[in-house]
């Protein structure tokens, strides 16, 4: 296959470029590298300086493009000529701005989350439209989409029990319609999202966006909403320090459990938000990849946008602290203490969580659980390079309110 | 009550400005006129031509500003100034971009019309978050967000009774928890929207931000979603030529009956798009007015987004066009002619539709229908003013594929 990464300078985007790589695909990738300015002005920096971007490229043999997908004058023709010249099958779009506590910083802030967000990925839909109509698209949403409502998230649509859990098998008449007596009218509709933050709500617009192009144009596309993503490397970032790829555990750019990891390596305390009873969906960093090539080998058929939720496990945050206080005592041989802060995010503590994620099971997605050995694994790996932690960056500086 | 209209120029924006201050209102009116541009650039013109905005602002006595609200870079400071200036108690937010064709021309139009919509709807809710907290900010929206799904539209959110029409009322077990055996378990959600075209799509948009804000910063908003708007004139723009309003009937920015009453005067087939099966809700401009009224003087709650389907009544394309066709004939003294199109849309043409309209008449709004006298008048009006007609300019241009 030909794949093309869009966004292949980040966290998630370049581990997937290499690793389609060494699936043997034909692999170009395209970034801006807009988020290393935004890391920049945000005075934060990842824990391992990387290379720079052509430069990775380069000692990894990965054709790159470097324009910025998100102008509105030039974004669309500079994406259809790439189109043109590569004829990707699949294109994975993760070039987006990723981070919630900056899409609440100020309006600025906000807008330009959104503004870069929604109006990339209409250039890509537009692109695709008029140049590489059959391709796939593969685009990165957040499980975050959904909020935490009281009752069961399906993979994306409502589902045709959606009225209730036990109403699909039973034989009473339930004073329905008798011809859909056992379907829920909205049955077929998105699921309605209620997203945490400015950053989620970009996501939801796109996810709309998408739909609508792939029903009128009848273009294909998977739309996979991502748990928290944690962990350091995979099979293929390991082989070269070269190839290593970006990690956060600040405040602005780092998910929850990375950060743990991280204050538990500094002698900080791990910072849970509120009590911690609020439960989020996660998966390893290697599964990532693994959704994302499950996704490329099974396209949709042409005109639909297909929803897969992208997670193998849930816990609470309190959870996942006390079992990195726990690994974290057993690797470093000192005591890992757990703080609650008054939390700065708005979301409930303790809630209903059951989100599906049978799409990508029912597609062979093996789930990589978060044993102790893989925390053990990556608290190692930052404890050998502590000296890039800048404690200063670890406690949260944007407020929701 | 101090009453700010954000798009204060346009078809609706203009008699609301006239309709609060008849009321004894203190009314401001905000426009950047860039919908005059747009005209321009797409060689389109209103049927009678108005004064410009400050002209008309200065007959009619009402203060105005006039600027860029979507500006990324000013826009947010100067609607914190003249929200610190004027402390408005409503804010009525139609500055919006207002024509689905237009957002389906090509990736420019689509990408303005999104950028234009979400980002000035993001620079008033943060304005507002921080300058006029307690304000109730009315936002237009529209009934197409919704599109045409198989199952009943309540007014924005599921309502407990939508896992099956008697199901609320039925005694019998239907297999759900005992203790909301009457509830679908996604009640309170926002109900699914389909939206047709990019253009809906930026409402639909705006309707998840506000809502957010609404939850996050406890503003208080009132999402309208309006079916389409007939008529020419309101009981405040028929004193005074100066005090007209825009009114369009051109592929762009025409809605489907005032374009159809342009098309008998000019002796013009009525263009149905496919064969009119499909169904819409529609409202008299008058009654535009009325529902904004009610919304101001009767707010929500704070932290709240309520949502109101704004309409009167319901129609299919070709009942519409032979309703035209019938009093066309009375006023004109001629046969009127209806021709049915390939349909330049994507929608569906034969379709369930039964939309809510229940919480507007539930806060005492008395539907002003479409009578043969209303249908008349309207012919009427244009009547005397064909000579403005520009015949070039009825015709679809834009398709959706």
């Amino acid at each position: 296959m030909k794949v093309l990464i869009l966004g292949g300078d980040g966290y998630l985007g370049w581990p997937t470029a290499l690793r389609f790589k060494a699936l043997g695909h034909d692999v170009r990738v395209l970034d801006s590298c807009v988020k290393r300015m935004v890391e920049k002005s945000e005075g934060v920096r990842p824990l391992v300086q990387l290379p720079d971007f052509g430069e990775r490229c380069y000692y990894a043999g990965l054709d790159k493009y470097d324009f910025d997908l998100t102008d509105p004058e030039k974004g669309y023709g500079q994406l259809r000529g790439v189109f043109k010249d590569f004829e990707p099958d699949v294109i994975v779009h993760y070039a987006e701005q990723p981070s919630a506590p900056y899409s609440m910083k100020d309006v600025y802030a906000c807008i330009s989350t959104q503004y870069n967000n929604v109006i990339g990925t209409l250039n890509v839909l537009w692109a695709m439209r008029d140049v590489v109509p059959d391709a796939h698209l593969i685009k990165l949403g957040t499980m975050g989409e959904y909020g935490t409502p009281d009752c069961d998230i399906p993979d994306g649509y409502i589902e045709k029990e959606a009225c209730g859990p036990s109403c699909y098998f039973d034989d009473y008449y339930c004073g329905q319609d008798p011809e859909d007596e056992d379907e829920c009218p909205m049955a077929g509709l998105p699921f309605p999202k209620s997203p945490h933050s400015f950053y989620h709500l970009s996501k939801v617009h796109d996810s709309e966006n998408i739909r609508f192009a792939c029903n009128v144009w009848g273009l294909r596309a998977t739309d996979l909403n991502q748990g928290v993503v944690y962990g350091v490397e995979t099979k293929e970032t390991r082989k070269d320090p070269a190839f290593r790829t970006s990690f956060h555990y600040d405040s602005i750019f780092g998910t929850v459990l990375n950060r743990f990891c991280v204050q538990a390596v500094a002698g900080h305390n791990l910072t849970v938000y509120g009590h911690g009873g609020q439960k989020r969906s996660f998966l390893n960093i290697e599964d990532t990849l693994e959704c994302v090539r499950i996704a490329a080998e099974n396209p949709p058929e042409k005109g639909r946008m297909r929803v897969f939720n992208q997670f193998t496990e849930i816990f609470s945050i309190i959870e996942l602290a006390k079992l990195v206080q726990e690994e974290g005592e057993k690797v470093l041989g000192r005591r890992v203490y757990i703080e609650c802060l008054n939390n700065p995010r708005s979301e409930q503590e303790d809630h209903y969580y059951n989100p599906s994620n049978k799409g990508l099971l029912g597609l062979g997605l093996k789930p990589k659980v978060l044993s102790g050995g893989v925390l053990r694994g990556i608290i190692g790996y930052i404890d050998r390079y502590h000296d890039g932690i800048d404690k200063k960056n670890i406690m949260p500086k944007v407020t929701w309110k």
